[in-house]
């Protein structure tokens, strides 16, 4: 075995420059698992950082031709263990191949490479007037091909959609390194299967994406926020729904649940009303979204909750500093199980109520804050990883907060993709064609199976 | 052979309701082509009107185990023949499958059958307050169905988007007869590859689509309308390109090009200013869009056009009078070619020059009209077709229109579609890797190569 692996470094190192292949354990280490909880590793046998398509396809050849298992790696920031590396695999990381290759104005479009950090191309679009709307929660860490690999989400998903809603085109290196390039310029086009949609939030298991260009837009006017408190979650959700039918679009719809709020307030006191048990937050970012904060506030008020606005972009962030602590007051708690189920809005109620129920069942703490106006919440299971019974029990916890989900007529994931952690759980959710159409699938695109095996897909 | 083809008429009367399989010749001969000009149609066997999803696996099964290929079939108004029957080929029509199950206003979505027409369902959703933007010109007889077949566009693309970004979910009854759902009902979701967008736009060539979930959106308010009039097309492009790119989101932006305009003054007269070659028409559709009107007639007085704002939704049909009758002012001069090339924004004024000298070239007239906003535009080609030499010109002008819209960056159909018609030019846009990629997949879900056969890809 030991030979096998050496031969493979050895022979990575005749089609790539010799520094872009590293062997060093600890360093493979450090690279062999991204931000997931609970997910099997492997061990890998080499890292490699290519710096161009030229060398991605290079890697590819040799991995196919010799069966080795290829796992593609952006910033390794992703929550369900897509980037774990798998046993005798080459991990290929896509960190330096970060260039934004250009921003056309005019046609409202960018050409990137994968590895560009999703924080630092939203920069440089807005410096030229534009916006790129995906803005997961990692963004100043997360890569754009990170994102394009799992599809990512975001805050402003409630009016932007998804990723994908901004991917124009892919540079993919397939699995037996030719290299294909899908989608166009153009805004519209018909011609042909819809390749670049299959390939994004495929998370690496059909090929490698090595340059992207995105859709971009005008950028939006700062920011309006309001906030709203109310005394129990049915009211909270009774608004999410009124705002959402009222025709007006936030760009952003976040709830606070009694769990995820009492661990904030231990964290930081803000100031909340006496008897508030759940929070909804909305944002509007621009002109033509006037009627949004009227919206909200009226209907707050007809659901008895109480609602500010805030006065000006500076105390709008502040009001969303409570939502964006949660993660930081949660991991003072222990170790962190992050879910991510959606769920038809009109059962948004019935999640967090019943997210509520689990966590008492399990004994554990769970908060399920999130998107609400996507009814993507994140249920965020708190354990302590040294004490087996209760990691057992949040385990326990997290696959019944999915059957939760699935039995809603919602989905496993709504942003944060299946990796090897919802692997088994995606066969609940396709059922047994749907399934059958996926193995397909792969089979058909990476026949050797070497791109991210068991990851999506358990092996078959 | 007849006995062979009497044979499959006989055979699909043994699984379906006699009454539901047709071979009376005349019906055939009616049921064997969409709108499509100069696309080969082949003789068909039978058409089928089955009722539910458990008739069409029936056909397919039968069709699979015996090698019989099949053409499914919505109102037949596409424009590129992928409707066109082939030889020895079943014709599966879906209108009899025409219901809309569930309007569900309070998550936005419904649920329909293929079969529904396209303004039955627009019209049955704005009752209940709701909006389903996807308005292809057809879309008084074209069906859901065949919207999501083709991936279809309209006029209201350059704000909503194609028909594929309002397909939540889709059931799709498999080659081999197997029943497939696809998507969810969630506004996000990305567990497992988006078999949903995979199927949109296949053009019936990987699986019939039986079942189609939508999202949908509050209603717009009534328009606002506006034209402006420019002496050239330069300064009209540039004026799309400005509006563009000023922050706003215009839900309509068409350009008429001087061949087109002259045309339609021959028809009718519109009192348009002397001095007039090409129109420009916008529409707002909201509150949230109040700049979008302002910032036309300042980019049109800006570029040296003179415009004028609707006096109300009455005379914001009146402006767009002169769009809508450009194809019955053109089919009154001859048979019809109609291209549908998109490049990107900044190429349109060279698409449109363009496509003027090749008019010129080959003898024959060409209007350019079409969606500016989008750089989509439908060059028609009028013609003879009694006239040999004319026809073979206009087909020689319609290859060398798709030559220019890939020289500029741009695709061979923006929302028509591949069909028969554009199957080569297909190829040449998408490089024999991306072709290879196509060809893998047709291969994959239709090992027979039963569905639709010759259509979007040439028999390989």
């Amino acid at each position: 075995m030991t030979t096998s692996l050496d031969r493979t470094a050895a022979d990575l190192r005749a089609v790539l420059p010799p520094a872009s292949v590293i062997t060093d354990p600890d360093v493979l280490a450090a690279h062999s698992n991204d931000h997931a909880s609970l997910c099997a590793t492997g061990i890998p046998v080499a890292l490699v950082r290519p710096r161009s398509t030229d060398e991605v396809a290079a890697v590819l050849r040799y991995a196919d031709s010799h069966r080795v298992p290829v796992v593609p790696q952006g910033a390794r920031s992703g929550l369900s263990g897509g980037a774990n590396a798998v046993d005798g695999s080459i991990l290929l990381s896509l960190e330096r191949m970060n260039e934004i290759l250009e921003i056309d104005a005019e046609n409202q479009i960018a050409r990137v490479e994968p590895g560009v950090i999703n924080a630092d191309f939203s920069r440089a679009v807005a410096g030229r007037g534009l916006f790129y709307p995906p803005d997961p929660s990692s963004w100043e860490m997360s890569t754009i091909g990170g994102n394009v690999a799992t599809n990512a989400g975001g805050l402003c998903c409630v009016k932007y959609g998804v990723t994908a809603d901004w991917i124009r085109g892919l540079e993919v290196v397939l699995a037996d390194g030719q290299v294909l390039r899908t989608g166009r310029d153009t805004a519209k086009g018909v011609a042909g299967y819809d390749l670049t949609r299959l390939f994004v939030g495929s998370e690496g298991t059909l090929g490698v994406v090595t340059g992207i260009t995105t859709a971009l837009r005008p950028a939006a006017q700062a920011p309006r926020t309001a906030i709203a408190f109310f005394g129990d979650i049915d009211t909270a959700c009774a608004t999410v729904t009124d705002v959402m039918t009222s025709g007006v679009r936030p760009s952003l719809l976040e709830l606070i649940d009694p769990v995820g709020l009492a661990e904030v307030r231990k964290h930081r006191d803000f100031g909340f009303p006496p008897g508030t048990d759940t929070v909804l937050l909305v944002q509007a970012d621009g002109s033509d979204d006037d009627g949004v904060i009227d919206a909200f506030t009226t209907a707050a008020a007809r659901n008895g909750g109480e609602s500010m606005v805030a006065d000006g972009v500076q105390e709008g962030r502040l009001f969303l500093a409570a939502r964006r602590s949660i993660g930081l007051a949660l991991e003072k708690l222990g170790s962190l199980l992050n879910d991510d189920v959606c769920v038809p809005r009109t059962r948004l109620r019935e999640l967090v109520r019943g997210v509520g129920e689990i966590g008492t069942r399990y004994g554990v703490t769970i908060a399920c804050t999130g998107h609400a106006g996507d009814g993507n919440m994140h249920p965020t299971i708190v354990f302590d990883a040294a004490d087996a019974d209760q990691t057992r029990r949040a385990q326990e916890a997290f696959e019944a907060v999915m059957a939760l989900g699935l039995r809603l007529g919602g989905t496993i994931t709504g942003e944060h993709g299946v990796g090897v952690l919802k692997a088994g759980w995606l066969e609940r959710e396709l059922g047994p064609v749907g399934l059958g159409v996926h193995r397909t699938l792969k089979s058909a695109l990476d026949p050797n199976r070497i791109l991210n095996p068991g990851k999506v897909l358990r092996e078959f």
